[in-house]
């Protein structure tokens, strides 16, 4: 498979800044048009670093693709390092100048490019401009001896616009570039070391290519890369040896919107420690009003008493992070919010308020449905926001496991 | 300035599946111990590309940190290409393969250890392992020539924590490090363009290095890195020019609760559009509950009315994508939650659901406290994520300027 490299430039990088994003997708996208990747770099915005790596990177690779130092200040020197690994000069484009004329009229109108703008036309001698229809920096495209090299800007929505119109053309100029077939299988409520086990003799590193990704939302994905029908035939594979984890949407929180509303039913959600990211999580999914009206954020004791309907007693017996008040608030959210389920979280988040018997990390569920009330308690590693998001990934993973009939307790760490 | 480089290993990398915040955060790290960080690199699981990344990094730097490729599978090659670049073998250490067994007993009991893991112990001659007190992969510390090599774990929050003590460690291999005085400002309510016309001249590249970051959480961010006073002096004048708009926390969340908790007031959040998210950041901030005790999420118009008491003939009249409903959401939440103030948002997030008048991306907020309500409307490009993330910011920015009693409306778009 031809090789595609991936150069990303700008001092926020180097500088920990900016986490760079923009590679990954461009990683993904260079590997689903059949590229293997296997390098990418980062380098500050000085000109000999680009050029060095751009040398580098190009010297067995088919394609190079850049993004950053397109702009127009002094820092932004991408152009001039191509043109020099190149071992040529840069020109004025004049179609590139009336475009990026136009591209100002468009987005700022009635502000006067300013002069210094002037250097984004330039193109290295033997390259071409790359159109760029959400901003005003255009890309370029030339070769450094056989390899292909893109450029394009480091503003993401820019870059991703440009990088699409990118892969249509990459596979006329990238002789022997075969499209590989993608299938996924996500799945969640077991580990990714039982996963692994279940599945160890369907890994393989080629033709089909099998990763596993664990997600910061709950869910793992299976992904098999490779030709022809054995991809879908081991994507099956990978699906039976994981029955009843198999999830029909990538990710809980749209699995969860998917099947409630086959089912026609409401869900709602009584929130202390995940603070709201249950609903978050649902509510990011599109099409979640069919099955999501409205949530319950509780807290503090007084609202579960005076919301929820948890008796005083009960609070006062228990504690707040308990088995019998977690309880209570899902049958209470359920009442309230006139749904069909109802998941409560209540739990210790930290950094504060733990004890010897209910440390930081300790977070209990419940779910609540026409056939009454399950529980589990969890127990969380980590800092605050991590509870917090295990917490609500757990939350859900636990409604997942009543809709499908599998409520035995769950007690293992997360 | 000493040279740091960084290298991140996996195939999850190159493949383009996993963002690199790893490296990010090592960059940040090396930068603020007083390393110049010239470049990051990704690279796949091989031991040959792992290899020979090591030595062309390590050549002229005086750091290299890895994250990444110390798992005990066949995938994890790691301290073998780290062995291979040094010219020396792997030897098990007694001490490192106990260190595991206690590990496993701790956060796994009653498994036994696989055989496996004990290539895990193996460190290369010359070299020692690193403690890791969040998982069972301890990492390693080594020199190929006068370059320190570190290798860490890929898990973030294991490779974090074992960041920060080897930070502790590095000043007493590396001679000549002086550590920089780093001081940040932070603002919002205004644009980064803005902003920066505001204080181009305070710009520099060195002595001292000012930077700007756009959080996605709604604040930017100006970091000033360099020697002595001139930091603290120079962040005093980013801060002087922006007046008005300085927050005294790293983001309007944080801030709020702050000023919150100074004032001894209770907030609430009746959320529709934004389905949790700015409860989701106030509750993300350690200390919240002090200030926040309760939310709604009413997703749906007739959780508007039975919870929040929104007059139905309201809905009726103006949708519940109006000022007026979002007002009468702030003054109802307020009341249910007993709060001191409460914010409101109902907006169109799409993909679906927009209209010529109403299109996705309008968002109507409200501020309801004991003097009134405020509104606010304001239009946001782009996806579904993005609109009800920067919706939320907005949410919170209405409650700072209510706070502060700068109610102007503010039709911009965001």
């Amino acid at each position: 498979m031809p090789i595609a490299r991936i150069l990303a430039i700008g001092d926020e990088l180097v500088l920990g800044r900016t986490v760079d994003s923009n590679s990954t997708a461009l990683a993904r996208m260079l590997g689903d048009l059949g590229f293997t990747v296997d390098q990418v770099r980062q380098v500050g915005d000085g000109e000999a670093g680009i050029c060095a790596a751009l040398r580098a990177l190009a010297a067995d690779a088919a394609v190079v693709v850049c993004t950053g130092g397109l702009g127009p200040t002094a820092d932004d020197r991408t152009r001039h390092a191509l043109a020099a690994a190149m071992g040529v000069s840069l020109e004025e484009s004049a179609t590139a100048w009336r475009v990026i004329r136009k591209a100002w009229a468009r987005l700022r109108p009635g502000v006067t490019v300013p002069d210094i703008n002037r250097q984004q036309a330039l193109v290295p001698v033997g390259g071409s401009w790359l159109a760029n229809d959400r901003g005003t920096a255009p890309g370029l495209l030339a070769h450094i001896g056989s390899c292909q090299v893109a450029c394009l800007p480091g503003v993401p929505h820019e870059m991703l616009a440009m990088a699409q119109r990118l892969a249509r053309r990459l596979p006329r100029l990238v002789p022997g570039l075969i499209r590989p077939v993608v299938a996924e299988v996500w799945f969640s409520g077991i580990g990714e070391s039982t996963a692994q086990e279940r599945i160890a003799d369907l890994f393989s590193e080629r033709d089909p290519q099998v990763g596993i990704t664990v997600s910061e939302a709950g869910h793992i994905t299976l992904r098999v890369v490779g030709r022809g029908p054995v991809v879908r035939r081991r994507a099956r594979e990978l699906a039976a040896r994981l029955t009843g984890h198999v999830l029909p949407a990538p990710g809980l929180a749209a699995s969860l919107v998917a099947e409630l509303a086959r089912r026609g039913q409401i869900m709602t959600a009584a929130e202390s420690c995940t603070c709201g990211q249950v609903a978050a999580q649902l509510g990011a999914v599109p099409g979640a009003s069919a099955v999501w009206q409205a949530g319950i954020i509780a807290y503090h004791d007084a609202v579960k008493r005076r919301l929820l309907g948890v008796p005083a007693a009960l609070l006062r017996r228990h504690g707040a992070v308990s088995c019998e008040v977690v309880a209570a608030m899902a049958a209470g959210a359920r009442s309230l919010a006139r749904a069909d389920v109802a998941v409560a979280t209540s739990g210790i988040a930290g950094p504060g308020g733990g004890t010897a018997t209910k440390p930081v990390g300790l977070v209990w569920l419940a779910c609540a449905t026409r056939s009454g009330v399950v529980t589990r308690e969890v127990r969380i590693r980590g800092e605050r926001e991590r509870i917090q998001r295990r917490a609500a990934a757990a939350a859900l993973q636990l409604v997942w496991d009543v809709l499908h009939g599998r409520v035995a307790a769950n007690n293992a760490a997360h």
